[in-house]
């Protein structure tokens, strides 16, 4: 698997993605996407919404389930009204809790850190926290902690997240446990401050004047704008549960520790859907959902050996939810999420009705039991991440192979989320070569992104395009001014077939649907 | 044309348009887009990038103008290092003239004010505020506020957007006049503070601490971003100037008076272009984007009659603009911009060098003269909204007309823009025809976005696709299920054709091309 050094290199080199305000030193957390990252982007984004929200069908319901739905889109703005998220628990509880360093002024998040804790061999005492490092972040690996106190520690062992250690003597003070366990240098547990809660919402003012009624919050997640809704789509849009309601948005958090590339950032994209159906049908559209949304990646070429499809213990799940899985991804830094599928009961509807006073009760005119017509649907949400996708998408088609002796860098993207599906070459820059490549090249420019090349030998027009992840490349020779045929050469392959110059259309054509 | 009460009534009845958070009283300034409004907007977008990013070729150029040049496309995060906005001049100098009535608390934008202003008939007392009250926001017009004092006002004269008061008695002190001319109730002067700076741009804080050197800012344009990654562009790209770099994507502006629904909010959607070319070339490439731009309006159906390019006088222009010219639209509210099209010079970019200390001079290794190859390129900057153009597209499809004796509304939507490409119907819901018309929805829905209804009368069934544009209305009767043919009904002229069922595909992918 490539290493993260190679493709965010690659991504900078080629114009996928860029440091956000690079010439001014950049802004933590964000990151722009370059002309080929737009358009990788944007492919993963229609393919999302095509296949979600416009071609959805009701024949590709499983067997079983309710025969007819539908889905709906959305597009809600960024900045909302803050009772939404009063209502929602994000101004109360959307919140990491927060250890400070006292010495090097430095602010971990506490779930973040590796910790370790002592143990008498009777048993845990888990209020003595005795040193924490960061762990995600990756500053120091577990091992190179340990290490240097082996001699001193009886046993380890990693229980939930934390070592246990065992010191070798027993019945000592606290304070001498941990002069005899660390090192000095090691930061130790009196310079970190107990967790304190941090919200992560961004804040700002709407209107003139910056007071208490004027807060508003960038939203964190794009779900409560659909929640808000739903009552206005269900009076308007003549849907009927179960039915869906997709957005594909930005959405904010002031994460204390962005990293991993454009994995945790502090402005992403998220490509939602909050499916409404009956509560006794939401186990059925549950596993509906988590198994469509991991065939959907599957479906644009991710590799299963690389994906995997966890379901949450109960004792992980949210309090409101009454399922939750996670389509994971195996990236160079590790297996992490890049989906959330969660059954999220009636709870957030039901909360929004109590805060506004409204009734957001749906209507069924058709129910024949009059007590079961209003009711509060079950919420099934499918959460998925546009620029997690991306770059699941990059890594996965980042590829270092061989072709004639030569090593080369492609990406074996699939040809729907290419950012260019084709080139065209001329094969020499004279005998009339350009103009029928250009020629070409405007025809299927019409249909497809397509680029045009001319510049350097032909090996290297065409290592270009591999690292831009083209599937095909176009070459107009000789024999083409004579027999109107090309050459087309596969991306992953490096085959070359001959075909007359006007079927280079359909065959682009066809593999864009397969 | 229609009144902006109807078409607002229209955007809440049938999901184009709903106020953000409404169940929560709203947000001032922020609208979500509805299940159509969504399908509407994302069709605007579409179009856009198409026309002008995907499928641009250097063949569409004004002879005289460069024969080769490419577009490509961009998308930077909305959070930006505020090092940006200093070097642009937004944090100086992005204000609004903003002026409070002491009295009713209200904050009023200054040039947004109905002036009056005293004159003697020897000339103006410019220094002299007399009376002022919101203007375009709508609130109190202005012949109503003259009309119970003309007895005691001698002439007036509309100047340069200000009204100049010659009072029936010379001489008076300014007090005088004052109590003279208006009578009480109306807000006097004296209520009125003098014009303040207020600042434009939502401000925030990114990362654990709330202090000044944490602040960022929510973009108030998309243009800065493709100016500070423009050198990064250049060196990944393969582009050469000139060239283009287009973005679509989110900004925010405070404003004060947020108003005309979607067209002054406070989170809109841009779709700007930065067009690099040399400084001799720009006048040539201002007068190509400009009828250009232009032209795309008109392509997407909006009445000519409606439109305006107005080509801004010297003493409009902003201080770096060597030229600019407004589209504007005839709004039910009057004349409007829809989109800005400047010549900035080489102003953002040189602002950008200075203020980052990088080069970000362009170097043409094609260009023989030495001392010319290394260079600061012009900008030319076509700026539209997406929810202005939304807004227009909206105001000029809506018609009311009569069919067969009967009144209609019907939004006449360029199809490429219509949320529903076509419809397709069971003339009634019995013999095998909704099961036939199941079937051809599904075949169509793979390429076209297509409804399904069966519900009511067919009459009914047209009039709610006519009001959410549907250009295309399919019905399988019981002639259908034997010949296998199908009528199509256009929306904008009601007449009906018979046509094979096969057909119907190709006649609406012709329709969606031209």
């Amino acid at each position: 698997m490539v290493s993260m050094d190679k493709l965010v290199s690659l991504c900078k080199r080629r114009g996928y993605v860029f440091p956000s305000s690079d010439i001014y030193g950049g802004l933590n957390g964000c990151w722009d996407y370059g002309p080929l990252g737009v358009e990788l982007k944007r492919n993963i984004k229609s393919a999302w919404w095509d296949d979600m929200i416009g071609h959805h069908d009701q024949t590709d319901t499983p067997a079983g389930a309710p025969s007819a739905y539908d889905m709906v889109g959305l597009d809600c703005s960024i900045l909302m009204n803050p009772a939404v998220w009063e209502a929602s628990g994000h101004v109360g509880g959307f919140n990491d809790p927060m250890v400070d360093c006292r010495e090097t002024k430095t602010r971990y998040r506490a779930d973040q850190l590796v910790v370790f804790r002592m143990e008498s061999d009777a048993g845990p005492r888990d209020d003595d926290l005795l040193f924490a490092a960061p762990g995600e972040a990756g500053i120091t690996p577990e091992e190179e902690l340990i290490a240097p106190h082996r001699k001193r520690i009886k046993s380890i062992t990693k229980r939930g997240g934390e070592y246990r250690l065992v010191p070798v003597e027993e019945g000592l003070t606290d304070e001498a446990i941990r002069e005899r366990v660390f090192a000095p240098g090691a930061r130790e547990p009196g310079t970190l401050t107990a967790p304190r809660a941090f919200n992560l919402m961004f804040k700002t003012h709407v209107g003139a004047l910056e007071n208490k009624s004027s807060v508003a919050y960038l939203r964190p997640e794009t779900a409560q704008g659909i929640f808000v809704n739903f009552k206005s789509v269900c009076d308007t849009a003549r849907v009927r549960v179960p039915f869906g309601i997709g957005q594909i948005g930005k959405a904010f958090r002031n994460e204390i520790n962005p990293r991993n590339f454009t994995f945790r950032s502090r402005e992403f994209e998220q490509m939602e859907i909050e499916f409404f159906c009956r509560a006794e049908e939401a186990d059925r559209w549950y596993s509906y959902w988590r198994d469509r949304r991991f065939q959907w990646y599957v479906d644009l070429g991710l590799s299963t050996a690389r994906l995997r499809l966890r379901e949450h213990d109960r004792d992980e799940l949210a309090h409101y939810a009454a399922a939750c899985a996670d389509v994971e991804y195996e990236f160079p830094f590790g297996l992490s999420e890049l989906e959330g599928i969660a059954n999220r009961t009636d709870f957030d509807l039901r909360q929004h009705a109590e805060s506004s006073g409204k009734d957001l009760r749906y209507f069924d005119d058709q129910e024949p039991d009059k007590d079961k017509r209003r009711y509060l649907p079950f919420v099934i949400e499918p959460s998925a991440g546009a620029d997690r996708a991306a770059l699941a998408f990059l890594c996965d088609a980042y590829t270092e192979d061989e072709v004639g002796g030569e090593s080369r860098t492609v990406l074996k993207l699939h040809p729907r989320l290419a950012p260019i599906k084709a080139a065209v070459f001329p094969l020499v820059k004279k005998d009339g070569m350009p103009e029928r490549a250009l020629k070409l090249y405007r025809a299927l420019r019409h249909e497809f992104a397509t680029a045009y090349d001319e510049k350097g030998a032909i090996g290297r027009r065409y290592r270009r395009q591999d690292e831009a992840g083209t599937p095909f490349c176009i070459t107009v020779d000789g024999d083409t001014l004579n027999d109107d045929t090309v050459t087309v050469r596969d991306r992953d392959s490096c085959e070359q077939v001959r075909i007359p110059a006007t079927e280079a259309a359909a065959r682009i054509r066809d593999r864009l649907r397969s």
